[in-house]
């Protein structure tokens, strides 16, 4: 599959045109931002890290009924992807307090919710991807009530899978985002990455971060968290072909 | 009614003990705020009149099924009220934008939307009443999905009983904000006040506001704009009296 035109450069990823007209591209890049790329930098490797393991998450996720953009993991940061159109959503999982909401609700660091809660944030870099509820995204025309209710179910099932996932790794998942696209039917397909960018991840033994976290509150070096998670899915995966 | 101890001051109103354990007396005062009380004013006249409106509007909300707090107004800034616990959330139903939602997603001024929008916000002074969705009011123990239901619908109902209230005034309702309690029986109740303070109103010919925004966007004098919206008021109640 030939690499043709950038079509998008985001703050993690570029993408682009393949000969398939129905298939893209991704290239993940060595940066890493936070609050919104006002703070940036470039982090060797990161790019591979990344890729890495939302190859793995994606493919983990196929095997539990959840359909995605994925298509395969083609190079150490390039994977090739089908080509959607994105909901300017960002779908947000959270099972423990953390980040945004332990400030703005002023709860404990990581109380745990007795159901998940979804929150959806427009995607806009010009108003600041605000928070939005349904009724909104309704009256801005972004989605229908329908597609709410799909992205919220398919949102919590991923959630649903990826919570034994994690666990298995001796990781709790505490926050996540997602996006989401449609197809060229109109059908609604899990999108963009899952990562140590995307979601929060805490050891169960040390209770340390093992994400972006370490970036956002200049804890150290991310690298050798994203490593460490991709070791254990790595082990993990080999362990099961094994057994 | 003998008027007993203060049990509660707020931004517009004090609240009493009655000889009633049942029974509560609303005073409203001559405080004007604004940006969550960072911008307070003293305004001669101004309770006398919020009671008088809000009492009509309780009592024309009354005649259409509309169940609330209000007994009766018992003096010019007075009146008698159904003893509720107030449930933290401030209910905001919007049909055109303005205020806040136009910042916040950059649309144009009085944009009208198809369906009316229902936001709730969390009333915590501590916290700045943030913008709160369904699964985050369910998750903090705030209201349970049956009560946030109920509260959407007669917010709602609200909005459809007043729309018209108002369009024989020649006035259009842009957005207002409610707040409901729970009666002794746990059954919710509509609460608070209905007012130039907490509704947007617009007049229909000259396009001026008659609401608290005049207040908020120091375009002048409160009261000749509260006193008009009175006197639509009493004068179409006249004209449906000796109809």
């Amino acid at each position: 599959m030939n690499k043709r035109g950038l079509l998008y450069e985001g703050k993690a990823k570029k993408m682009y045109a393949t000969d398939d007209p129905n298939l893209v591209l991704a290239e993940y890049i060595d940066q890493a931002t936070a609050l919104n790329g006002k703070k940036k930098v470039e982090i060797d490797h990161k790019g591979a890290l990344n890729n890495q393991i939302t190859s793995h998450i994606f493919g983990y996720l196929k095997t539990q009924g959840i359909a995605s953009h994925f298509v395969d993991q083609i190079s150490e940061t390039e994977q090739l992807l089908k080509k959607v159109k994105i909901i300017p959503l960002e779908v947000v999982v959270r099972n423990l307090a953390s980040g945004h909401f332990e400030t703005k609700f002023d709860v404990p660091h990581l109380m745990r919710f007795e159901a998940p809660i979804v929150e959806f944030y427009y995607k806009s870099d010009a108003l600041d991807d605000p928070f939005i509820n349904d009724a909104q995204i309704i009256a801005l025309k972004i989605a229908s009530a329908e597609q709410i209710a799909e992205l919220k179910a398919k949102a919590l099932q991923v959630n649903e899978a990826l919570i034994p996932f994690f666990k298995a790794l001796k990781l709790t998942l505490v926050d996540f985002k997602l996006e989401f696209g449609l197809d060229e039917n109109n059908q609604i397909l899990l999108a963009d990455e899952i990562s140590p960018d995307t979601a929060r991840l805490v050891d169960q033994t040390t209770h340390m971060s093992l994400d972006k976290d370490i970036f956002r509150k200049g804890l150290g070096d991310l690298i050798p968290a994203y490593e460490e998670v991709l070791k254990r899915i790595q082990d993990k995966e080999n362990a099961d072909v094994h057994r």
